[in-house]
């Protein structure tokens, strides 16, 4: 265990400045760079240099006012960087090791971690809904130069030298949430699976339902860039809903039965229903959107009482292990997501790339940001 | 159907007549008792005598018109019998012999049965939404003085001397659905339950959590008679929802957290919602209710992409060995259900039962038939 | 339901002879290929033409008398073919239709298959130690031109057209064996597997692994084919335990941890005890090898009380809905076990393909048998 | 271990002196109960004050050499206590709060611990075998005055006013444990499960597979008072090995199958043996007992690669989550371990009771420790 001297050392290094840029939300549609102050390592806390990071599409949420954080706040939750401070009690890394950090910074140590459930860490006891996600939601995030990490013991998953940081940005999230979902739909050897929109997330489900050893990946959607890069993902079959029903065509392709598992990834009424419809008798709905305002379940696909479908929903799991074997799969060859990130911009250009990104426009699917 | 000469012998004694006395479905609100003919055992089939049965809630919505069967059925889910006859190819049992026979009849032979999935039995091949459930369903069913049995080789489980029939004949439906729900919920030791509604099926889910090794199961019910029923049966805690707002309650009583599994054992969008409502972050909803028309799910309570709640639901799992593990428990004195049988009748008084059980009067819980 | 004429028709095709050949166990080394009677489908079974079978290593203990059977029984377990007959009470089939039948015919319908168990299967009530596996082992088996079918309607698989025989003869055992260790195992994405051995059945587990979403799969072995055909099949890392120190390797490619799962896939105290040293605390061993004699558990790598490892044992699934599950594999061009057939033999050479398989010459893995 | 100014007045209330007495561990039978330093609270730790703590048989085989730790350890790991310091980071608590903590002290934020892995906890990152377990082991243990309690956060368990200390501290190793064997082999309801041997271990694997559902569960023992217990805490059926062929009653009690659930709880080959015959097939052996040398697994009852028998084993399971869960079972009436408590002791009069509990002396169970 270190002494006082040497954190106080390891904490501030002279060199640094106080302050650093950082994307920082003011209220609807105000993103902007500014200088804001530069964070220090408390006990059991890191601070990361970050080097790359991403834009989700719950920021553009928060951008639009569609989920609330204070302003003033740094947003994003996507994180690769070096170490630059190590708080008091953090064993096993060095300053300037690479890492990763998951979306969500469960703390290991409360109720519900101590659970398996990581993503709704009670911080220290009991259970917090969504209590794993805090950067850019309740503490300050990682559109920055700059990042804190709490509770870094269970945190910092280390980059391995050979793998490099476009390989494993988009792990901390989308990667986590998307193969999450196949993992939590219980895709077996054989299973049949439609993904119900191939956005980043929905694309990552069906590239996990693959690697679960799922028979036929389906994908659905209607955006022709998406449609393109889900094929070239190596999804096979993939569905365009304008000119195809669905239902009917899965049902074609599965003989008649319905999709074993199925994964809902937008989070609308219609997809959520569609996902309802193409199931076979007790199978699985994988739920990732985020519905906004009330969902219908309608009886006669959800026959809930006189079926035996289950419904299960997963948010983004994080945690050093989680993003250990994530990386392990890029670094094996398993899980090559480059293809995904199609624009890049530096920290300072961010409100482009908010724009773009939240537009759709010229085939984006996932914008690269380095500080 | 095809039949030889030796299993002639063994279809038809010569001392039965060949008619029986059954409760048939004529239309709204009409069932009459009548004559029908007495069934024979085909290759694979058995024919029972029945010797008690029960009313369901199910049935109930049948004789309503709320589910719709052929005109003409015979009904009924729930037999408890001797073996009559046996057709060929059923190995294994003699005439005589007691059984129950489950409320669903899998094949055991089918793709879904083979996959574990019994309630949506192909029967033979592939998957059918509750294909399982055929009695009163889609063949002639048990509320009758003999009944004919599908797959006999897999849905005729034999009664111990020691057991009487009105020990076991809850387990062919109810107490198989309830327990199932707690079962599906996927209980551990330590868990808190809540169960919504605790008419037979909710107490049996009840005592299913509690077999499992809940710390506490919460019962919930606003009619006297029940509330009364679900104390004298072990439930830790009886809420009444007319007095006590029943998630401040759970929450007080769960310090704060919610409930690790809600079961909703009724079927209304009032009980679905307040299930949710009262789960911790990340808990199970086991559903177990017939829901009629469109049921909403909360986006504030179902945070569905930014959760992780799971809901499950279950169709009555039956089948021989869960019948068997079933009766083992009654034997071996873990599950005593007689106290949920109030009122007695004949078959020839199933009219005046029906009444009874449909306006819940007199305390009734379930009702005896005997043929 | 056919009728009693029709079913006589089926039953008895006129052009056919009344007797086939097949390879018959007479004793010790003593196969011989010789007429016996045709088989007759009875109520419930099914006779298939074979078109095409395979030799298993158990077929080479059964020929050296290291596992018992009765003189005078046809051996094999691997069929594949086209029906040629269909007893009284098997429905949605058709004469002519191409099907593949696991090496075990569950009847379904017992309780250890009624639990999902379907290799302990007792022929209609309780459970059989491998009561499962009947082909070959208490009835005639698939080295023959004609094979009859217990349980047919739980066991035929119909093939599709655009499949061809080779495709699928792999999987009515090893590769259900194979991939079931994996399964077993409980690989996870992201999860390291090391399998010891790779003959036949040790490939077919990589590539479970490999399919179940491994990170890395290390395979073991000390033959020069063996270690070729992995490295040809896809296996990640090779070992070659005649140069390396395989548990010290183990460790050095998981960072001194260990596997999470090791696959046991020889049946020797030596594989058994590398495995178990080979695991990460608290990892899983999948043992398929079948041990002869006492097996020796060392109590400093298998900690047992003071550990938290589990060993599982898996004997070949089967069942027409895991050989369907297969099928699709391989039709969606997941899974291509072709490569594993090195030689081709007639039925009336199989005497020849014995010993070169028994024999491990000329790189052999598995031989393709046409009656 | 470095402290602040802040953290210094928090550790060291004025009022206590700087020494405990406590046992210490010198040698081969030679425990000593003597003053020692008294543990001050680092960050990220606590110090409790024992109030009442118990022998385990592990601390026997410490005792007498068997299983090594090093000379000058205060031993002992089943710690009921108030909290008297809390260091630095650790929240929710407050000086005062009565606590169990359990036998393992999971740091919750390594890899092992982010995998569900809490006993095999690598303190910080990665797996360490049995690496949970320090108390009494690597660090001073909690047959003394005082304990300090690494990695706080995770590990203290409040216990409610209305439970009493007798009434938690079997919870932190042996109930945990037993429990956990249950568990592990996978109870479910209408299971038979048999229980070898009924120490205090076994007994609580007996009481662990009633609380999961056991339709029956049988103990084996072959001591008079254990016998007597064991039919005095509810197990279903007491088999005396003396007198009956335990594998013989066990499948006539089964009616002929023999047990799904097997659990080994005293650590020999014979009973492991026993525990093997006496399963079903496809059944589970659940295996809490420490084994010396090697065991061996006959390959007439452990078909391995033939069967698919499971053998799980298992660690004693802690964090607080776990004692939380156990401490409700007692709060809620569902679990009573008082009656094991056969003796009661000072902490100045260990060695009699380390004499009383190695010797099995007047029926001793376990005996109560207060400091």
């Amino acid at each position: 265990m270190s002494t006082t001297f040497a954190v106080q050392e390891k904490l501030m290094p002279s060199t640094h400045s106080t302050t650093m840029r950082a994307a920082v939300f003011h209220g609807v549609d105000d993103i902007r760079v500014e200088d804001v102050p530069r964070p220090h390592a408390g006990p059991g806390e890191a601070v990361i240099r970050v080097t790359m990071t991403t834009i989700c599409g719950t920021d553009v949420h928060i951008m639009r006012g569609e989920y609330p954080v204070k302003p003033g706040l740094v947003i994003g939750h996507e994180p690769v960087g070096v170490i630059d401070q190590l708080g008091l009690g953090v064993t096993g890394y060095n300053i300037g090791d690479r890492v990763l950090v998951g979306a969500i910074t469960p703390c290991g140590q409360c109720n519900a971690c101590l659970s398996g459930k990581l993503s709704q860490c009670g911080h220290g006891s009991g259970y917090e809904a969504i209590g794993g996600w805090r950067f850019g939601n309740t503490i300050n995030g990682a559109q920055a130069e700059y990042l804190l990490v709490p509770n870094a013991q269970a945190n910092l998953a280390k980059i391995p030298d050979s793998v490099r940081d476009e390989e494993v940005v988009l792990l901390a999230d989308i990667a986590s949430t998307g193969i999450g979902g196949a993992e939590s739909g219980g895709v077996k050897i054989g299973d049949t699976v439609a993904v119900f929109a191939q956005g980043p997330i929905g694309l990552c489900a069906s590239l996990g339902a693959k690697l679960m050893g799922a028979s036929m990946v389906i994908g659905v959607d209607g955006d022709d860039d998406r449609i393109v890069m889900a094929r070239r993902m190596g999804v096979d079959v993939v569905l365009d809903y304008r000119v195809v029903d669905v239902v009917e065509e899965i049902k074609r392709l599965t003989g008649g039965t319905g999709v074993d598992v199925a994964i809902e990834a937008l989070g609308t009424q219609q997809t959520f229903e569609t996902a309802l419809r193409a199931l076979r008798p007790g199978g699985t709905l994988s739920s990732l959107g985020v519905y906004s305002g009330k969902l219908q379940v309608p009886y006669d696909a959800f026959a809930a009482g006189l079926g035996d479908h289950r419904i299960v929903t997963t948010l983004c799991p994080g945690g050093k292990e989680r993003m250990r074997r994530l990386i392990e799969m890029v670094r094996r060859g398993k899980l090559d997501l480059r293809p995904l990130l199609t624009h890049r911009f530096k920290l300072a250009e961010i409100n482009d790339a908010y724009k773009l990104f939240a537009e759709r426009r010229d085939g984006v699917m996932k914008v690269v940001i380095t500080p």
